[in-house]
């Protein structure tokens, strides 16, 4: 069955909606409300009449409509029953919220739960999760940070108060999300569930997983490999080390398994293993803003030689070596760079650059025909100002009618350099503040073409 | 000859001082004079009689004082000429800022430079540099940014453009700096004369290098040997793949030898190599923050079981691994938490945790007289408040006089979270956005005091 319910639901009911500002009955009616959804909300409550100026049912069966998605908020002892309730209501998907099942040792509730809504082919989502976001449709059944930002990346994680708190992050740091699923326990809905779902989801482009385990490895393999072959998946894998999947096992009481065969599968399955969560999110970042990679070099272009260096190592570390500009390019730009620049690759425009000499480096390489991908680096100086290089940057581009090929920049230096670098992940150009964290972003795009050529065999 | 007169002059002159916003020569006066240096400011420019309300000589030989550092930006060309007025003048150091030396294939200018300034028995930085900044004597005499924040980093670095950018880093990142050294060319100061000086600065508790290549590879090791002994250094090698070594060799010219042989001598010589700028500023943070690590355990209080999962994992993978936490500890705390807490190592308080619970896990644990460090995860949940948990770390840890031992916090989350981040490093607990940056961080310091036992002979 498939998990349209769980990402467009026309109807939802909460199960332990409250009054109570702070609770999490409360928090995930008041998302519903407040992020925009359009379909319809009915909080169950037996003790209420109204919540958050809605009507309130004393039980799923009260409800005069028939309901896709019921999220479940209440003590673990009774969520069987309201499993069952909604099963018998039609409801398609459950959202189990409560905790207290398998990873206090409730083996046998988890189980109960996923028997009662087999019973009537409903899936179940969790249990002991925050919630579920798909923000085309405006849904942020959480008890999250409501306000997240419309976007490209579906992030589904194992992780409740980790997640959470990234969800969080996503706001702060400019990345938009289509989805956001907190899986939990996994009791029935799982990683590969949702690959399948959301490798034929419009709005997502790129798929972000916090994980801990697999329980069908063979499954999530065969699944992975397919849509990798269509959209990139990033894992962040917690237990990279022997001690650290030890900690997985204590924390979750699930296995995290071999450390070494996990990385091997990710390589094989053309999965994009991060190394931690900056570098994940970094990632998804420059895969969800830009075009696809397709071929040509990737040229950078630096007004500082140290800077270059840094990207240099980093694109090596992250297996991309940079070969000579296109001859054109450098005859193009030859005569409007300071004298002793240097014109290998990097481009090294040096510190003496203004800041219309630095843009139009960088538009001359993007405008390039062999050139494929363009990793901007700046440092400031003295005598560019860095508003200005992003204004101009992201003019000039509006101008070419968007980018068609990928750009990344990274833009160091002071308080208006952080300025900068927001203006340009605004416009949709993946910027950062160091320029190892550029040149593994813009890795990660030539990595990932590479690995697509791979899987659907266009070497 | 020592430094002196680089750190703490009583005067200075500014050759090429200027009266136009922008240019280097004016930019170094306008520090001079704002950052607040309280000795005496000579700008020399035959055309001036005034610059920034400092009256103007024509030459050096006009000032009517002794001067103790000449600060040069004028044309390569004349740099040999105005060196040997400043020798004459009986200056005891030359900051050359003028570039279109070795650089630019002038080695024989370089020289000249060298030969003048020696027989004055007078010192040469430079050339092709920012400039130098020494905060306990207010001084910037650089063309960087003015606020440099006053601390105990003292940062050296050999490139230009990215060195000024960094210096603006250090400022937003709220790093505070004892020195800032662009060495640029080293045609006379180089890495090894700054560690000898630095060693016995008391500003100084952590000397951060960014290192392109070292000439004298064996006064080198022999000096950093001995500093390791004393104060960390952590290095940031440019170069560190054979292809970055490259691009090392065609942007200055030196040679950035084989990245092998410098791995292992930092290794051999206690410096710690860290993996890109992030992570050098991360560790610098944290080494001049805190008070030295001496023993006992390192305890990870977290509310994220994944965020513990995480820490773990990246303390592994920096040689730190977690025992058990104190008996004495445990039966303390565990009282004090919710049912379904975990009493490892990480201590995981759950994302059920109050504000007052997770602080007090962590104030405890700082009590504990078995452990010697704490990293405090924090993710942020909708029971807590990442503001009240900042705000009542920094009061408790007042109340008890200070830090003993080593403290480093991660929170991870929204808006919230980066301002009570902010809060916390301004406060001098070193705090990071993800739970990998904060675990490196403390590891650093567990991984500096091995490194110190051993060289010292103190196992």
């Amino acid at each position: 069955m498939d998990l349209e319910a769980l990402f467009k639901p026309e109807s939802i009911a909460v199960v332990g909606a409250s009054r109570t500002p702070g609770k999490i009955g409360y928090e995930i009616v008041r998302n519903l409300k407040e992020y925009g959804y359009s379909g319809r909300v009915y909080p169950v409550n037996p003790q209420a009449r109204e919540i958050l100026g809605l009507k309130s049912y004393p039980s799923i069966s009260a409800i005069p409509d028939k309901i896709d998605m019921v999220v479940v908020s209440v003590p673990a002892a009774m969520v069987p029953d309201v499993v069952e309730e909604a099963g018998r209501k039609g409801a398609k998907v459950a959202v189990v919220i409560s905790s207290g099942f398998k990873e206090v040792g409730r083996q046998d509730l988890e189980d109960e739960v996923v028997e009662r809504a087999r019973k009537y082919g409903m899936r179940v989502l969790g249990p002991n999760i925050f919630g579920v976001v798909y923000s085309p449709a405006r849904i942020n059944a959480s008890f999250g940070p409501k306000d997240v930002i419309p976007g490209h990346v579906a992030f589904v994680t194992q992780s409740g108060a980790l997640g959470i708190a990234l969800m969080g992050m996503t706001i702060v740091e400019r990345i938009g999300v289509s989805a956001i699923v907190s899986i939990g326990n996994k009791s029935d809905i799982d990683d590969a569930d949702l690959l399948e779902y959301l490798v034929n989801d419009d709005a997502t482009k790129v798929i972000l997983i916090y994980l801990e385990g697999v329980k069908d490895g063979k499954r999530f393999i065969e699944v992975a490999r397919r849509v990798s072959a269509i959209k990139p998946i990033i894992v962040i894998k917690a237990g990279r080390t022997e001690v650290g999947a030890k900690a997985v096992a204590s924390h979750t009481g699930s296995l995290a398994g071999n450390v070494v065969i996990y990385s091997s599968v990710f390589k094989q399955t053309g999965i994009l293993e991060a190394r931690n969560i900056e570098e994940a999110f970094d990632w998804a970042r420059a895969l969800s803003y830009l075009p696809e990679y397709k071929n040509g070099d990737l040229v950078v272009v630096t007004n500082g030689g140290g800077a270059g260096v840094m990207v240099t190592d980093t694109l090596a570390l992250n297996g991309v070596y940079l070969s000579s500009p296109p001859e054109k390019l450098v005859k193009e730009i030859k005569p409007k760079l300071p004298g002793f620049a240097s014109l290998g690759n990097p481009i090294d425009v040096t510190g003496m650059i203004t800041n219309e000499g630095y843009v139009d480096t960088v538009i001359s390489s993007l405008l390039n025909d062999d050139v494929g991908a363009v990793l901007a680096v700046y440092c400031q100086t003295a005598v560019t100002d860095p508003t200005i290089i992003a204004g101009l940057i992201i003019r000039k581009i509006k101008e070419m009618g968007g980018l068609s090929k990928p750009l990344v920049a990274s833009m160091i230096g002071g308080e208006e350099v952080y300025w900068a670098i927001q203006k340009l992940n605004d416009a949709g150009i993946p910027a950062y503040p160091t320029p190892e964290r550029a040149a593994s972003s813009i890795a990660s795009l030539i990595n990932y073409s590479k690995i697509r050529k791979r899987l659907t065999g266009n070497a």
